[in-house]
C-alpha cells in the first residue's frame, strides 16, 4: 500500500467530500479486458465470459500497460490494478472492507458487490443458533453421548426481544425471520430515520417492530434477550461494541454476523465473565482464521464459527453480476453499488 | 385394569359406535368434589380452587364412597376412579393415550386436555433441530472444543420440502413456522379432506402448501428433505412408521415429536443404516425414560431428547382448564375435549 494513499476512513474522519464513482461508459466497457480471480469456479467463469462476450484473464497477472481499460470479478485487488485503468470491480463477497482497507480505491472505479441470498442465509444462521440455545441442542447432544435421558428446560423465543444492529438488507432479513417466530424486533440504525418528526420516514421497514438510533440504545440493551449485530466495518463501527455499550447489557446472548473488528474482545470477555453477556456466538473475528492458540477460543460460554453465516454461492455471484452488468449497460447505477466513502 | 374392560382401540377395531361423553350437568358439577394430582404446583392448585370455588383434595386418596360426584385435574387416573362417579377429567398434558390405555374410560366422564402454547413450542423445537443440522451446530461446537477454525457447509432450508404428519393444531403450528422460513410444507392427514372433489373441503389449512392422505405419501416421502411426525398414538398410528413406509424415504431427516410407539425402531434402524433416513431426532420413544443400556442410544446419526418438545406450563393448564370450565358452565362442549374413541 502506498504511503500517500488516502483511505476511505481517513476521508470520512476529515469530512472531505468525494464525488460518487462514475459509471463506466458503455463504450469504454466494451473495450475493457475482463480479469477474474483464479479461485473462481470454471463454470462461473464460462458464464461470465458468455454474459460479457469476451475471454477472461487471471486477475493475478496484470496485463502489460496499454490503453485497454479493465474490469474485474473477484475478492481482492492487487495494488498494480489500483489505477485509473480500472473501470469496475465486482466483489464476489458482500463485505468489501478488506478491498477498501488494502489500498487506495481508484476514484474512477465502480465497486459493486454480491449479496445474493445472503440475507436469508444469515437470518437462518442467527435463528439456528438462537433456537439451539433455547432448545438446549448442545446439552442434549452431550447427554446423548453418555446415554443419559433427562429433561432439560427449553425456552420459547416467541415474546422475547431481539435488538438487531443494522437495518439494511441483512438486518431486515434477520428481523423478518425472527418476527415470524414471534420475537419482538427492535432495529438499531445509525440515525433514527424513523419517527413522527418532520423530515423522518414514518415507515419502519418490514421485520422491525420499531427502530431506534445507535446513540439511544442503552435501555433497549438492558431489555433484550438477544443482541444481534449485522454491522459492516467502517470508521464509525470499529470497536462499536466496547466497554460502555456492553455495560448496558443485562443477560442477553450476543450474536455477531457483521464484522469482527466491530467488537472489542476484551470488553466482551469482561461482560461474559461478569455474566452480563449470557453467551456469545461469533461468526466473525478481528483476525480470521483464528489460530489454535488465539485466546478468543477461551472466552467463556462462547461458540466461534468460521465466517460461514453469509456465504455467497456461484449462483449468487452470477445473479448479482448479471444484474449489475445490465444496469451499467442501460446507464443506470447498479443497486449493489458500494459507497466507498461510507464503506458499504 | 379389569379383564373385562373394553379399551377404546378395541372399540375402534370392532367398529362399535360409542355415544359422545355427556357434558357434566352444571348442577352435578356444583356438587362435585375436586381432586388434583399431588404433583401440581401449590400456586396452580390455589388458582383451581379459586376458579371452581371449592377445596382441592389429592387425587391419590379416593374419597370414601358417597353420592358426591368427582372431577379431577391431573395426569393419571387411578382405577378406583374409573367409575360413573367421575364427571370430568382435565389432563394437564396434551397426549391422553396413557390415560386411555391404562384402563377403561368411564362412559359418563368428559375428558379434556391441555394444549396451551404447545403448538408454538413444538414448532420451535422442530425448527431448532432442523436449523441445528442445516447450520452444523453440533459440528461447530465440536470444532470449537478443539480450537479449530474451519469452514463447514451450511444448508438453506428455504426451498426445501417438509412432510408433516398430522394436520391438527400441532402439525399446523409446525407448518406455519416452517413456511415462514421458506420451507415448502406438505401436510399428511388421515384422509384427504382437502381437494376439489364434492364433499371435501377445498381450504387447505394455513401452514400447508398442500395436504395429502396417509395412504398416498410414497412419492412425497421420496422428495422430502424433512419428515416430521406429530401423530398421536391411536390404534391407527401404532407402528405407522414401519418398514414399508420408511422404504420410500430418500435422504430425509426424520423428526418425531408425536408418540414413540408410532415408529418401528427396528425399521428405523435399518433405514438409518442404509442411509435412506439421513438423521433422526427423537423426542419420544416407545419406552420413556430410555435406560442407559437401551439400544435406542446406539441408533446411528440420531439424537434423543427427553420428551421435552411440547411441555405444558402451569399457565397453560390454568388457561385451558379455565376455558373448559367456562364452556361447561355455559352448557357448551369444551374446545379441547378428547374423543376417547379416536384417542385424541
Amino acid at each position: 500500500m502506498s504511503e500517500s494513499s488516502v483511505r476511505p476512513r481517513s476521508l470520512l474522519a476529515c469530512g472531505l467530500p468525494l464525488p460518487p464513482p462514475p459509471l463506466p461508459a458503455p463504450g469504454a466497457l466494451e473495450q475493457a479486458r475482463l480479469l477474474v480471480a483464479p479461485s473462481l469456479d470454471a463454470g462461473l467463469v464460462r458464464e461470465l465470459e458468455r454474459i460479457t462476450g469476451r475471454r477472461a484473464e487471471p486477475l493475478t497477472d496484470v496485463p502489460p500497460p496499454s490503453d485497454a481499460p479493465l474490469f474485474c470479478v473477484g475478492d481482492a485487488l492487487p495494488d498494480a490494478l489500483r489505477t485509473d485503468r480500472l473501470l469496475w470491480f465486482h466483489s464476489v463477497n458482500a463485505g468489501t472492507d478488506p478491498l477498501l482497507a488494502a489500498g487506495p480505491w481508484p476514484a474512477s472505479a465502480l465497486l459493486t458487490r454480491t449479496v445474493g441470498r445472503m440475507g436469508e442465509r444469515i437470518a437462518q444462521y442467527v435463528l439456528g443458533w438462537m433456537l439451539a440455545e433455547a432448545q438446549s441442542v448442545p446439552e442434549f447432544a452431550e447427554q446423548h453421548a453418555r446415554a443419559h435421558w433427562e429433561r432439560l428446560p427449553s425456552e420459547l423465543v416467541a415474546g422475547q426481544t431481539a435488538l438487531i444492529y443494522g437495518t439494511g438488507r441483512i438486518g431486515a432479513a434477520v428481523g423478518r425471520l425472527l418476527a415470524a417466530c414471534g420475537v419482538r424486533t427492535v432495529g438499531v440504525a445509525r440515525t433514527t430515520r424513523y419517527g413522527p418528526e418532520p423530515g423522518t420516514d414514518r415507515t419502519v421497514p418490514p421485520g422491525f417492530d420499531r427502530v431506534i438510533g445507535a446513540s439511544e440504545d442503552t435501555e433497549a440493551l438492558g431489555e433484550a434477550r438477544w443482541v444481534i449485530s449485522t454491522l459492516p466495518l467502517t470508521a464509525a463501527t470499529e470497536g462499536f461494541f466496547g466497554a460502555a455499550r456492553l455495560a448496558a447489557v443485562r443477560g442477553s446472548t450476543f450474536v455477531n454476523v457483521g464484522r469482527g473488528a466491530t467488537v472489542d474482545l476484551g470488553a466482551l470477555e469482561t461482560a461474559l465473565r461478569e455474566g452480563r453477556v449470557r453467551r456469545a456466538v461469533l461468526d466473525v473475528l478481528p483476525v480470521e482464521p483464528a489460530a489454535p492458540e488465539d485466546p478468543v477460543w477461551r472466552l467463556p460460554r462462547t461458540v466461534i464459527t468460521s465466517h460461514s453465516s453469509g456465504i455467497t454461492t456461484d449462483e449468487d455471484v452470477l445473479g448479482d453480476f448479471t444484474a449489475a452488468w445490465e444496469s451499467v449497460a442501460a446507464g443506470r447505477r447498479p443497486e449493489l453499488t458500494v459507497d466507498v466513502v461510507r464503506g458499504y
